[in-house]
């Protein structure tokens, strides 16, 4: 009966707070052609929706599609990994519109949030960190704390967000930080609180089972090939949205290869760990996210793909094991492996591309462009820009490691 | 061999018919470069493809993905599901662009009917309102049967779509009325016509198992995912279309929570039934549909889906067997659940919201965009736009239930 | 030990080239910005990425859930089916942005490849040849030799590409000749180098179970439905691309009736066989490439399925036993009857239609736009393009036939 009341009643919120406070942004205004006659915009085609959009439904799915059947590849919560990651986004991203909403769109001139498609793409990306949350806990939790857990999380990630993005001003286009160390460590720690030494590792990273196997392929390619959506999705217009997609395509491109190499390098007669290839290959377009959007280089992508799929992969090998041995801390997907490490080289990636900037290779205006060096940031170079995402690193780590929901209060409740 | 026969005359017939009336609109024609200057249209952009395609590509996926594995949740008829569904948008998308082309793209000038690419969405439009047909008989019919009532069912959508459209003046941007209302009637009356007491119960809506379940749940999320593109698809360009997706992302997210909430209420320790996640999860879609481009307002579009959670769950448990039980009306997908009611519903609360439009919400010239208040209908106002919209819900009823082929003679002909 | 050590060298080698060859393109440069400015170039909307990066998704998607769920259709080859798909495709896109870099996209100036969205475009398509190619000798050969293949595969394509597009100076926008011909009679010389006697048909094409088929009408529905992005996905802006995806929207539609009809036709009590409706279905979209963008006109996109649905069922039923028996070529998924034989035929169809263009139904801008009589080829008129599209083809039987990677040697390493 606890499930129905908290589905019921915190929709019924959600209404009533989408009431006072959520309204279209001028985009999606009927005046919108006012607006355009008065600002000068020359077609409906530059309304931001149709930049945005495809984007969008690219996201979308990843975050639907792509986490749900990638997490079936634990046979015993198969179904259960798609219908809760269902129930948790559905949720997840309502919450995220009002807590995003407050930190970036509200209009001061009204008092409410304006929302159009870029607010739905940030509270997908909101969404997204609660699911890889959600990776770690699979199966010891029920609904019920999945739904606290989403709660708790996207508060955090709001203000994670807010700090990392407008106070410390780091730049995070592929949310390699905000997103994957947030969300990964968010995660671990609520695993290492909820910690089960019954559970037996047996019926988990290794209990995947052939047709288990196929259905999370789907949810690894869906992930891999909107990947550049992904990274691309709200970058500026133009060049730093065209360099993230092709980024993102590279590194991943090069994840494949490493992933599969050390992957066979530890099984038998060279045969593969369907585990590994459904999750390290994802590692690279994790860690390029934060420098998707600058002049990384192509082979810059190729370096970063080709880490971290060595990486990822001996992180299932020995690093998951260990930490649930001697750490207590059991890691359900393996979401260490692909989204913490990753996330982090991420984050020192991006700290590295943005402190070796340069005017000759971005030119005067593409450095201000790339790096927002506007408004309160004038006088930014790019040297301290990368002690700025080096700081916004350490944020995300902060906020997924110090602050998690009074779960274990409620563990007997877990199915 | 009636079913190769039937194929290759009916193929036959489309290229004949094609050749005779179907040509390429002035978008699709090389002639586009002169029309461009001639017109004054600065950039390849402003073709109407590059608003629509993606949109077109969304559809076409909620068509043959979408609706094909959706119906896969039923054990016995999983492959047919996805086949017999395959053929059907095949043939009915040729035939709704003949039928569609004579009502909305005929050119005078030349008797020829121009198509483009939103010719192709919106006969993906008219196939879907097949697909729901078929979801009242599935496994009951043969496959002829079936290319019999989609090229009925076509013919009624082609003349209904357009009473309603262009007759009545009624705006249905996401098809509740056009497309569900009438789509679901249709199949509930045939289904009526060929009722089967034989047909076990248990063998249907409960006849789930777990792979089939999986699959199923790729058919709902590719609806779910999909469907702010379906009801923005051929909106106007711009703040309508922007809305559009919004609203529906909104609705959409609303019915998931209440679907929970009302499935667990009825299962044994809260577990969830699937068909309910399968199917209701959509209902907020389906409702939303009419009023999408409106200025519904995103807490009214959580309040259409809260609602629409509930009701379509409530009809899955109570009205389904009882429709069977005392009307002898087999509903193998639940489509009244699904379509008829929140079609309906989608109808009146569009009817609402257009009666309830104010200058001061929409301005003077979005109120005439919004609701295409020119030409013939100058003098239109919002009250009596809401009259034209109850109007056109009841033609979508009457077209539905009074209108079908004869099945009942070739019932035994059915597998 | 062999496949660690050939992937971590293979990008080793990657990330080296990639570091003295390639660089982004003006509009994924910094630069971007007084680029517009200096081009008068109005907003950034006007980025090609914007044209295109839909495209490139949609593309994404059939080269790695496409093709890689298909195959899995042969129950036995299942898994690899899909991972070796994505092994294959990762590496292979790296490369082909090399190898057709060096003939499309080298700058001059500074010697150095400038890749973009439609470089990722491009990239997709030379990996689709290869992946072709491997359907004819899936599950004879190991992962080493497919890279092997792959290598060659890829260089052969991007020489065999660049005379036929840059030399002959033929059209191919879907790439019935370019892709399909020379990657499945590639494929088809290699699958006869490598013949072996005591693999048993029965294991193969009528081999498929259940569960395989669904997972196979995944890959088949999503190669289906964004066919037309591939046909349209590097066209000329405008027309061209508008017409590209009605030409392929329409031509598929007829190839599902006709197949349908054949199949049930060779079936006892009209069943269909699954193996038909998987790959023949998709005959109409390779046979409509070459001539996409031409006017074909809706009727002959229409006839160009017809045909070839049904000689793409009728190439199941006799061709594909026949050539095994007395030619000595095992076809484990069909290519032949699906990629060949249509590739053929659609080489055929373009150059027929190429040869019959009049500006009186192009216009002269249309004509010169379409056909791309400009620079060394002012002096071009449509009937002596016929005969260089007639050329096109032959080049690319050719670069099919004769040459193919010595993998015999390695036969044994087979799994």
């Amino acid at each position: 009966m606890l499930l129905p009341a908290v589905c019921i009643v915190w929709q019924t919120a959600m209404i009533i707070l989408f009431g006072v406070f959520i309204r279209y942004n001028e985009e999606a205004d009927p005046h919108w052609v006012e607006h355009r006659h008065t600002n000068n915009i020359s077609s409906d085609i530059e309304n931001d929706f149709y930049y945005r959009y495809p984007s969008f439904q690219d996201v979308h799915v990843m975050i639907f599609v792509g986490f749900g059947f990638l997490m079936t590849f634990l046979k015993r919560y198969s179904f259960g990994a798609v219908g809760f990651n269902f129930l948790i986004a559905a949720f997840g991203l309502q919450w995220a519109l009002l807590m995003q909403g407050w930190f970036h769109s509200l209009d001061y001139t009204d008092g409410k949030i304006k929302i159009g498609v870029e607010s739905m793409i940030n509270a997908d990306f909101c969404v997204a960190g609660c699911l890889i949350a959600y990776g770690a806990v699979l199966g010891k939790v029920s609904a019920v704390q999945l739904l606290v857990m989403t709660l708790f999380g996207v508060t955090l990630f709001a203000v994670e967000e807010y700090i990392i993005l407008n106070v410390v001003h780091a730049r995070d286009a592929g949310g390699s930080m905000v997103i994957h160390t947030f969300g990964a460590y968010y995660g671990l720690s609520i695993s290492w609180m909820l910690y089960r030494p019954n559970l037996d590792q047996s019926d988990r990273l290794h209990g995947s089972v052939y047709h288990s196997d196929v259905f999370a392929m789907i949810g690894t390619l869906f992930l891999w090939m909107f990947w550049p959506s992904l990274n691309s999705a709200i970058t500026d217009h133009g060049d730093g949205q065209h360099r993230a997609a092709i980024n993102t395509y590279l590194a991943l491109a090069a994840t494949v290869l490493t992933t599969v190499a050390i992957s066979s390098l530890f099984q038998k007669h060279g045969k593969l760990d369907m585990v590994h290839i459904q999750n390290s290959t994802l590692a690279g377009g994790v860690a390029v996210g934060t420098a998707a959007e600058f002049m990384l280089m192509p082979y810059g992508a190729l370096i970063v793909g080709f880490c971290c799929g060595i990486i990822s992969t001996l992180g299932y090998v020995y690093l998951t094991p260990f930490m649930e041995k001697y750490l207590k801390i059991q890691d359900m997907c393996g979401i260490h492996n692909l989204h913490a490490m990753p996330g982090v080289i991420g984050g020192i990636v991006g700290a590295i591309t943005a402190a070796s900037a340069t005017e000759s290779v971005y030119g005067v205006e593409g450095l201000i462009n790339t790096f927002d060096f506007e408004k309160d940031f004038k006088d930014m170079v790019p040297s301290r820009q990368g002690g700025h995402q080096a700081a916004g690193l350490c944020v995300a780590l902060c906020f997924g490691l110090s602050l998690q929901p009074p779960l274990n209060v409620t563990t007997e409740k877990a199915q």
